[in-house]
């Protein structure tokens, strides 16, 4: 049996849900995976608040202590690039192996941070960061580590695809922006999802990944021009409009487009609706591979994070006892 | 950097598809992967046939020469059962890591390989016994290990969808079936497809894998009851026959049933056509997470058993480290 110890940074939905999830699963991980993970600290900003599943003793607001006190993962969940990089640069000069969600942190210092891991031996753990719930990365590591990826396209955007099927149903841009946002999917300021963006910096992951390779080439553009009359005149032809990110090889290395396509009913990303993702891997062994679920959400992110959690713990133990001998 | 050392046993369509995905693949993934595989030996029945991309000197008709000179991990290609197994159970005797597409093997003695294998402390891959190039068992295993899965259903066998997909387009199931045997994915005896077994057999492996539970309930039923006039009304309606495999969890323990269903155009694994394969998995915090794939095929197969020598020999250097402390 392997111990693992857990810091968690931050504790607030994605934070809040994997507190949850580990109380629920932890003792069927035990038993699967013959790992026993435990959470040991919690950073939070306010240790008053009222906090389901948690318990208080772990609360501390010194982010120094979080990560400088022993144990085995750095679980970062505190968002945003300023704070969240300094602690998981501080965990990785730690030697501690660091699971994160947070997408935009790797699109602005990933490859920093990927190579700081590799000269201090320790790992990041990242699908969390990429479509949530759908795990893509692990695919694209481990189901696909001895094949060549050519290319991937896919509905990485929940909250674009969320709208565009709205007004497949006769709704207006605006309305079923509204409704997004009510529910919970749309930001306040939305011009991130929508003008396409987000989609954007997640197939530079998701390309970084595949492909090992520099981006060359990127155009993106949203969904603000899709028109009533252009879903109408799909919908003539039995076909649908949706925000379509892709990332392909090119000669000269990779070409990232994200933009409005009108899709034949067969494609396999037709079908999606509402606020689902779904990504077509296309590799030159496998040919066409589609992953499809929940791109967001508290505890499909929570259970990507604790897949790589798990992940990392199974390997730990193993690769400290090598480092013993080394 | 890792060597890898691999004791090949059969090289026909999948056999030969992994030497020659290897050849191309070997760089990258030593780039990727840090591992350097090597294939040491290649047991065959007959050393004089001809085979692309194979050096001759590697080719053994010795069984226990190819199993007991040292190696790290044994790749049972084979097929069959019974040769297979004594294969299967001499790696495992002699503590090598064993990769496996034989969904038949594993079928019949597959709780039994796995004890040993345990027993043993060497790892059983088994992700192309499924599914060919789809990675449900990766996912199961490792994209899931945080989260309950609650239920699988899903398109497993390629045939059966095939010839569903052509009776649709007005096809009898007779000249359907020809046209699957033709093409090469449709058995002589296509009894087994086509009677729903093979989906059964492949449900019993993913079950095992999703719930550690037994299997106290089994209803199988294949395609032969789909007749034109229930394709005819059902597309009426705008859905669509298909035969649908699926393992749930019941307070008992897990319930098989394989059987043609009528879906909703809306049920994810409707879009399902032709030879291709789908699986919904159903579980607590992800939801529903679809994959769509190539159920089958020389390369598919292939580069799934590749993944899973790698993932295997990524991890086999760093456990032999701690083997040499314990």
């Amino acid at each position: 049996m392997k111990r693992v110890r857990i810091a968690l940074l931050g504790c607030g939905t994605v934070g809040s849900g994997l507190v949850e999830l580990l109380a629920r699963e932890r003792r069927r991980i035990l038993a699967r995976h013959d790992v026993h993970l435990v959470i040991e600290r919690i950073l939070v900003r306010d240790v008053a608040k009222a906090r389901r599943y948690v318990d208080r003793r772990l609360l501390t607001t010194s982010a120094v202590e979080a990560i400088d006190r022993e144990c085995d993962v750095v679980v970062e969940l505190v968002g945003g690039v300023h704070a969240a990089g300094a602690y998981v640069r501080r965990a990785i000069a730690q030697r501690r192996d660091v699971v994160t969600a947070n997408k935009a942190l790797l699109a602005a210092c990933g490859a920093e941070l990927f190579a700081d891991a590799r000269a201090a031996g320790v790992s990041i753990g990242f699908d969390a960061s990429v479509c949530g719930g759908v795990p893509l990365i692990n695919v694209l590591q481990r189901g696909l580590a001895g094949d060549s990826v050519e290319s991937v396209r896919g509905i990485v955007n929940g909250t674009c695809n969320f709208i565009l099927t709205r007004m497949e149903d006769g709704m207006t841009f605006v309305d079923a922006l509204r409704i997004a946002q009510e529910r919970g999917f749309a930001e306040a300021e939305p011009e991130f999802d929508v003008d396409g963006w987000d989609a954007a910096q997640k197939m530079r992951i998701v390309a970084a990944v595949a492909f090992d390779r520099p981006v060359v080439e990127e155009h993106v553009s949203g969904i603000r021009n899709v028109t009533p009359e252009w879903i109408g005149r799909a919908r003539l032809g039995g076909n649908v409009i949706r925000l379509v990110a892709s990332a392909k090889l090119t000669p000269f290395g990779v070409a990232i487009r994200v933009e409005p396509r009108e899709l034949d009913a067969n494609d396999p990303l037709a079908c999606v609706r509402e606020e689902n993702n779904a990504v077509v891997i296309r590799s030159r062994a496998v040919g066409e591979l589609t992953l499809t679920g929940k791109g967001a959400g508290a505890m499909p992110t929570a259970a990507a994070v604790l897949a790589d959690v798990i992940a990392i713990g199974t390997a730990t133990a193993a690769v400290r006892a090598q480092e013993a001998i080394a």
